[in-house]
């Protein structure tokens, strides 16, 4: 959460006035965005009833570069029913402009509040929306690879060292040491893939009660494994912050909703195990990097590595195999 | 710019229906306010036609102390018609709430931006509202003693030590040791004094155009010397950041549109070239101390204190003494 560029009142008309959104009424620097700086913009909008949009600066290159992957994706996510941002096209009908060596993108404001402690109802309901969204995504005619597949996990566990993750916590690094060959070796490359959100936390879904408002943050979309995107969202949502605590009427609702939409394959539903373990070992492990990475009396707030051990623990214990077991 | 603590939506959800505002719609963590944590919320509204509030958390013993005199002196100045956001009482008529150790007050939100460049046209305006503040605050019943007066400057002094400020920059050292006793022997404690802003900076001004839409941020206010308010607000709008730079043009737009509303006494015109040079120590001694005190690395931004001893020496030098004289 940053804004890390500091944009006055007359850049910002200016940029607004680009696009054909009515005049600039307000601009506030939120929050949101890991790599990226946000404003929650208000306009007069093109009738003047007032219009809201999120404004996001694009600082580093590598992100500029997937740009039109991520825009588009939205755009048609968008056209096909989803509940995701639209991007505003600017007057050229260009989905960004570039601002320097920045790039700035104006995208569609939804309503709705991420939970923290979601119901059953609410993961239901979040199930529905990923599987909507993997069935739309069917049709994109785009493709990234994903930047946080096997090899990077590989890469990140090579870099904290052996040594380093168990200065994080002993038992961490010889539960990674263990378990990363066997994911890496069986890795179902063979599922089906599509394109995949591959972050699906509840801070990037936006939901009015039991509703999915907004699907948001897609900066990790690529295409991959599409049960693995379920995996991820299971490990996201069906656990305590901590990790240590498991909702087995979370997980059943989520599994239920994904399915009312896209039934899992027996093949998909025999791999969820294993997938869940590489959703787990892939947060465990960029969460490591960071902790080792990040000064302790950094500004930002670190996030405790072993949340995700602790789920793949909880995965890897073949007694807790029965959660993905069909009903 | 921070928030400080996480609220989920179901703490949220839960605070706004203290209010009788309606349901929470939407809450985005904004970067604003230095010691408290911001959001934007919007909520369904009492007529279900929506509205938007800033949520303000308060989490220094020191700030919440004084949170009845900070929210009563915004909705006394809204009362009598200043460009303030009025504070939202809850249901039981309360100014803010407790939250734990924390206190949290739900603040109108008001339209418009915050310029970088000013304009005359926007000084004038900004003149004007200051004195409509002065002006209006005559009424109010509550006092603060001003915790960054002279005294404060020289415990800052001190704490930053000659060599401390002379690691900063050799001459800033000197001029220090040269300006301060004298600023604090003939600070003219004589003149006329009301409740005050104290830190109208741009930042803390919202315009749309030449409009002022709303005078925000309070947390200074304080009953000290009226027209050392009109100082601070002259070192903060008439030079660029840098503070090398000084715009006529806006300076006498700025005193005219005071005056059109409160004319300066001939004491309070005379007495103007030392009250900016007292604000310009004050603020090249708080950034002095905040430089000295905040690693370099961290994600908070440091002010120059330099940009404020630059204005020091102009307000110093008697042949910029015209700048206050009257037309």
């Amino acid at each position: 959460m940053a804004v890390y560029t500091h944009l006055g009142a007359e850049q910002l008309a200016a940029l607004i006035a680009e696009f054909d959104v009515g005049q600039l009424v307000s601009a506030k620097g939120i929050a949101e965005g890991v790599s990226n700086s946000n404003w929650l913009i208000e306009t007069s909008g093109r009738d003047g009833a007032g219009a809201r949009f999120i404004l996001t600066m694009y600082e580093f290159r590598i992100e500029i570069e997937d740009l039109p992957f991520f825009l588009s994706l939205l755009d048609f996510l968008a056209a096909h029913g989803c509940p995701v941002p639209r991007t505003i096209h600017d007057r050229q009908g260009q989905l960004y402009r570039r601002l320097g060596d920045k790039a700035v993108a104006l995208i569609e404001f939804l309503p709705g509040v991420s939970v923290s402690e979601p119901t059953a109802g609410q993961a239901h309901a979040v199930g529905r929306a990923l599987a909507q969204l993997h069935l739309a995504a069917a049709g994109f005619d785009q493709a990234r690879a994903n930047g946080m597949g096997t090899a990077e996990w590989q890469r990140l566990a090579d870099e904290c060292t052996p040594a380093g993750l168990a200065s994080i916590d002993a038992d961490f690094a010889a539960l990674v040491a263990q378990q990363l060959p066997e994911l890496i070796a069986n890795w179902p490359l063979h599922l089906p893939s599509s394109v995949i959100h591959a972050d699906l936390f509840p801070d990037n879904v936006l939901m009015l009660g039991e509703t999915v408002t907004g699907l948001i943050d897609f900066y990790f979309a690529c295409t991959d494994i599409t049960a693995y995107d379920v995996a991820v969202t299971h490990a996201a949502w069906c656990f305590d912050a901590s990790g240590r605590q498991f909702d087995a009427a979370v997980s059943a609702a989520l599994l239920a909703g994904y399915e009312e939409l896209r039934p899992l394959s027996d093949e998909e539903r025999a791999a969820l195990p294993l997938l869940a373990r590489g959703a787990a070992m892939r947060f465990a492990l960029s969460r490591a990097y960071d902790w080792m990475n990040t000064p302790a009396d950094a500004l930002v707030m670190r996030k405790d590595p072993l949340a995700f051990a602790r789920r793949l623990r909880f995965y890897a214990d073949p007694a807790n195999a029965a959660v993905f077991a069909r009903a």
